[in-house]
C-alpha cells in the first residue's frame, strides 16, 4: 500500500536522476560507469542491471514533505534528486573510509576500480548533487529560495563530513560519551533527512518557521531511527533483520547501547578489550548490557526523539492526506521490528 | 612590483579565506586542524606557521579580471575564496590519489592523518568552497547571477573530476594522443582558470558576451601555462625549475612533447618499454624528443594557446591600469624561463 503510493514518483524520480547523471557528454563512459555503478542502474561493464534500487527514503522524504506544506511535488524534483545524489556520494567515500568490500551484495566501487578512481567518481557524484539542485532554477522558483535551498545543502554537507569525522575518531577513542554519539548520529545520518524535510516544506510554502518544523520533524526521526537500528544490532531477530545475532557487539561497533554500557561496566569495558570475542563473550556482553539498563535507555532514548518528531509534525499541521502518508513512512521505517 | 600590486589583495583574501574555514563552531579542532594545515597556516599540531603560502593565483585572476572588466574586486571576494578552497580541496585528494608524500616540503594530509580521514577533509573544503560563494548574497550581487556563477562553478567541478579521471586512465593506457591528453589538461587545469577569469568578470558586467571572451582568456592562459610547465620538466634549467634535469622523463611523465614522441619515434616508445631508466637512457629520450621535433611541436602548441588567450584579452577591452596588470600577471607566469 505504502510501497504503491510512493510508486507514483518513482518513475519520474528515476528519469531525473538518469538525466542528471548521464547528460554529461564529455563525460567518456568509463567514468560514468562508475557512477551508474555506484547508483545500481549496471553492472561493472555498464550492463543494464535489474538491481531493486535502495530504498530511496531520502527523496520520498522530501517528495511527500512538499506534499504535506501543500507544494507540488514535482517542483521538488531536482532538489530529490540531490538529496540522492548526495546519499551516494557518501556511501562512496564512506566505503573507502571504512574498508567496506560489500554494498547490496555486490563489490563496493573501490573494490572494483580502485581507491583512487572511487575518489573521484564520489567527487564527482558530490558536484552531480549540486547541479540537480540548479534545475530548481527551471521549475518557477524564485531565486532568492533557490540560494536558502543551496545554504541548507551546504550546511548539511558541512555537517555529514563532521559527523563521519566524529565517527571516525571513535575507533581511537578510548572512552566516548552518549552525547558525543548524539552529536555523531546528527551529523552522519540525522541531518541529511532534516535537511530532505526542510527543503520540501520550503519549496511548498517559501516560509521559514514551517520549514524549521519539518526541518525538526526530519532530524528527530533520523535520531531515533539510527538508535532503532542500534537496538536492532545487539537484540534485533537476525530472522528479520538479515544480520547475525548482536552484529554489533561481535564488530564491536560503539553504538549507542554499546557506549551506555561501557561507561555504565567495568565488566563490559573488560570484555571489551579482549582480543578476540568468544560466542560467550557475546552473550555475556548482552546480559552485561540488559543488566545496567543499556536496553531501556536506548529504548526510551529512541521515543523521547520519536515523539519529539511526531510532535514537530503535529505543529507544521501537514494536509491531511500527504500527512497520513507521511506518517504511515515513519511507522513503516520503525516497524520492521516493533 | 607585480608582487607589491598583489599584496593589496592579500590581507582581505586571507581574512577572508580564514572566516570561511575557521567560523565552524561545530567543527572540533582535531578536525579544523586538517583544513588549515593544507591550507599551509599551521603545522599538525595547529600551531600557527609562518609558511609562504601558495601563490593564490587562482584567486589573483579573478579579483584582477573583476578589475579589469570594470567591476570592485571587493564585490568578488567571496567567489576568489571559493576558487581557492577549491583548488587546495583537489590537492588534498590528488595527493591521495597519486600517492605522493609530500607537497611544499611538508607531509601531505593523508601522509600526517591517514587516507580516510584526508578524503574527510577534502569533501569538508570542498563544501567550503560553496560555503564562500554563498557569501556574494550579501555583496549586493543578484540572486540571478550568484545562480550563474554557481553553475559555472558546478560544470568546473565537473571538469576537474573528468580530467582528473583522464589523467589516471594514461597510466593504463598503452598510446595516449596529444588530443586526449590536451582534453586532459582542459579539465585537470584550464578550467578553473576559465571560471576565474569568467566569473571576476561577470560580477562586474554581468555581461554573458563579455564574461565569455574572459573565460576563452583563462582557458587559453591554463593551456599554455601547463604546456609551458611540460617544456621545462625536459628542457628546464635544474637552476631555475628547482627540479632536477630532465625530470619528466624520469618519472615517465605523459606530459605533451613526451606524447608527442612516443607518437613519432619507435626508438622513444622502446627506451619508455625499458623497466629502469638509466642517466643514458634519459640523455638518449631527450635527443630522441629534439630530433623529432617535440619540443618544437610543444612550443608552437603553447604559442598557440598564448596568442588565443592574449586575442580574447585584447577583444574584451579591459579597463587601462587593470589591463596592464593582468598581462604582467601573465607575462610573469611564463617568465620563469623564456
Amino acid at each position: 500500500m505504502l510501497t504503491q503510493f510512493f510508486q507514483r514518483y518513482m518513475t519520474e524520480l528515476d528519469a531525473s536522476m538518469r538525466h542528471t547523471v548521464n547528460s554529461r557528454p564529455k563525460f567518456s563512459s568509463d567514468f560514468g560507469v562508475m557512477l551508474r555503478y555506484a547508483l545500481g542502474w549496471v553492472d561493472e561493464h555498464d550492463t543494464p542491471y535489474n538491481l531493486p534500487t535502495g530504498k530511496r527514503i531520502r527523496p520520498i522524504l522530501l517528495l511527500l514533505s512538499t506534499e504535506a506544506a501543500g507544494g507540488d511535488w514535482r517542483k521538488s524534483l531536482p532538489s530529490a534528486v540531490a538529496v540522492e545524489l548526495l546519499h551516494n556520494f557518501s556511501l562512496i567515500h564512506d566505503d573507502i573510509q571504512d574498508n567496506s568490500l560489500t554494498r547490496h551484495n555486490r563489490p563496493t566501487v573501490w573494490q572494483v576500480w580502485g581507491t583512487a578512481n572511487a575518489i573521484n567518481a564520489g567527487d564527482a557524484l558530490f558536484t552531480l548533487a549540486y547541479c540537480a539542485l540548479e534545475e530548481l532554477a527551471s521549475r518557477d522558483i524564485e531565486p532568492q529560495t533557490i540560494i536558502k535551498i543551496w545554504r541548507i545543502f551546504n550546511d548539511t554537507m558541512l555537517e555529514l563530513t563532521r559527523g563521519q569525522h566524529l565517527d571516525m575518531s571513535f575507533e581511537h577513542q578510548a572512552i566516548v560519551t552518549t552525547d558525543e554519539y548524539l552529536s555523531m548520529i546528527e551529523g552522519k545520518s540525522a541531518a541529511l533527512l532534516a535537511a530532505c524535510a526542510q527543503i520540501g516544506a520550503l519549496i511548498a510554502s517559501n516560509d521559514d518557521e514551517l520549514s524549521a518544523a519539518y526541518m525538526e520533524f526530519g532530524l528527530n526521526i533520523g535520531l531515533a531511527f539510527q538508535i532503532h537500528d542500534d537496538i536492532l544490532g545487539i537484540w534485533g531477530d537476525p530472522d528479520v533483520t538479515g544480520k547475525s545475532a548482536a552484529t554489533d557487539i561481535l564488530s564491536r561497533k560503539k553504538s549507542l547501547p554499546v557506549l551506555y554500557g561501557l561507561n555504565k561496566s567495568e565488566k563490559l569495558m573488560s570484555i571489551y578489550q579482549r582480543q578476540t570475542f568468544t560466542a560467550n563473550d557475546v552473550t555475556e556482553a548482552v546480559k552485561t548490557l540488559d543488566a545496567v539498563g543499556a536496553r531501556k535507555y536506548a529504548q526510551e532514548t529512541e521515543t523521547t526523539f520519536y515523539n519529539r518528531a511526531l510532535a514537530a509534525l503535529e505543529s507544521a499541521n501537514p494536509l491531511s492526506e500527504s500527512g497520513r502518508w507521511l506518517k504511515q513512512l515513519v511507522e513503516a521505517l520503525f516497524e520492521r521490528q516493533h
